[in-house]
């Protein structure tokens, strides 16, 4: 019988959905960023849950407060990917026995923080013992029917487009976890990356209120990951001509020798939005984006052919789909 | 600095609460059964997140499925007492690395069965790697705000009432704790009370649609603590004449020469309904919960006087304010 670390998040989560009873009619299907009930005609309230646990989810020197404040971020990325406003929140907290009230502040901080950088509160929740930190949130929100972008709509000719530039928190990561030496001037806004991740709700909300997108997903599992679940869930491909990466993502994998370019495709935690754009909507979509001091950035268009491929420098590689993965990693 | 296990959860939960910007006019305060959001000009979303750890809420030869079925139930408890149906649930699972695929699939199984047994569905939800079992459950529902029985609002000369007798749950964890050896004719009766809780929903929802309930809460920290908790939300008291106790309990009590009134009141892990009743609806109340096959059955009334006590056998004795807490327990 194999256990949950041989099969891996995402077949862990498939063996539990197997053994459920569907809703019927749902209105946004199993295994996209968000769900969703119907409340009205027209309306949904949208409903996203995800936990942080102390082991897995934070690395070495993120303090308290920057983990609960990303247990809240990770979430808000994903009803930015789907273009929803969170309202409100609520936090299930596991805490160790030997956490103290100072502790307890910190986490309490970081929650509100999250929450309120995003115009949310936290209305509930509840907390008990465990042995590692856990940090569980939910989010609620409403919307348009019309206006959740969902995962499957990406459609041939269609221009894929992200919110950032990638790698600098696959290179953080790897500065904390591997304890790596790095120049000063590189090692913040890495290090910045990872502790004080940003979700990229506006940009969402705008693109979204719009009707710019056919599809949309946040970048949290990686880069290629995003682009292979957009692809298996709209049965579309990719082609890629271009990864943009943080000037300090590619200081970082000259110093160690690495290829940049896996850097930003197979990072993951980094929260920018993976979109496809209705090719009529490209220029104002890119400058509604602009208009907020954000980024619309294009790196390739869609495919009927269902593969993912980069065409870059001259030469065209596969991209393979692979990226964080609980369990696993 | 004190820990969070010299706290203890409520005061916990205050350093929490008091380090939150509160959202402006919640509809329903901090601290009652379940959270809610204006969705409409009279209607609300309620939303309610408790999360089971195995290391402290699942007891011994509880089976996962059971203790999954556990995680949904007590949340949906909390629905039942104020009145509101669950549309849907959504999931965070904490699973330990040796987990196999048998153990997720009796998980998913309770998971399943405790919605299904309430009319609801599981939308999504999230896994990851945990050194506990952590069950972490989120419910949404949608109600009329007049609907939803707030703790708040009970009123002197109110009947208060439970839905039906105490004592077999304190019991039963008493038997599996202790490894206790107890007649085969009580020891199923308690130990199921255990591993198959049920939640009052249907006479939860029956009683508030009437609007028979001037307030209400579930009896999950036990008889004595419900009752406390309404005092302080409605700034009343309380005179409780009667306890209905199980059989079993009364039996068990005998046995190892515990006062059975004991088991009764600051028990826990019981999922009665503890409502006040407005005097004109007492009789209507009672028989509607007769004509879905439950009870009502009358325990005291609501005093103007602050305080708990218990008028049983020709004594006057004072409830106590206790009952089951976390990180104390």
């Amino acid at each position: 019988m194999r256990k949950v670390a041989e099969l891996g998040e995402r077949k862990v989560i498939q063996v539990i959905i197997n053994s459920l009873d569907k809703m019927p009619n749902m209105p946004v299907p199993f295994g996209d960023d968000v769900s969703a009930i119907k409340i009205g005609k027209t309306t949904l309230a949208v409903v996203k849950m995800d936990m942080l646990v102390g082991k897995t989810d934070v690395p070495p020197d993120m303090s308290l407060r920057q983990a609960a404040r990303k247990a809240i971020v990770m979430n808000v990325s994903d009803f930015a990917a789907k273009g929803v406003k969170p309202i409100a929140a609520l936090v299930s907290l596991g805490l160790p026995k030997t956490f103290n009230e100072e502790n307890l502040k910190q986490i309490s901080l970081g929650l509100n923080e999250g929450t309120r950088e995003y115009g949310a509160y936290i209305i509930g929740g509840d907390t008990g013992e465990a042995s590692d930190l856990v940090i569980s949130c939910s989010l609620i929100g409403v919307c348009e029917n019309q206006i959740l972008v969902r995962r499957s709509t990406a459609q041939p000719g269609d221009i894929v487009a992200v919110t950032g530039e990638f790698g600098k928190t696959a290179a953080g990561l790897k500065v904390l976890l591997e304890k790596l030496k790095v120049p000063k001037e590189i090692q913040k806004p890495l290090t910045e990356a990872v502790f004080w991740p940003k979700a990229r709700l506006k940009e969402g909300i705008t693109l979204a209120q719009a009707g710019f997108l056919s599809s949309s997903i946040d970048s949290s599992d990686g880069l290629a990951w995003s682009l292979h679940e957009l692809s298996v869930a709209s049965d579309i491909g990719f082609t890629i001509d271009f990864v943009p990466l943080a000037s300090e993502a590619i200081e970082f994998a000259k110093l160690f020798n690495l290829n940049p370019l896996n850097l930003g495709l197979y990072g993951g935690e980094e929260y920018e939005l993976v979109v496809t754009v209705k090719r009529e909507f490209w220029d104002k979509a890119k400058k509604a984006i602009e208009n907020l001091g954000g980024k619309l950035i294009k790196i390739g268009e869609v495919t009927e052919e269902k593969r993912l491929i980069a065409k870059i420098g001259g030469e065209t590689l596969p991209i393979e789909p692979k990226g964080w993965e609980h369990f696993k990693n």
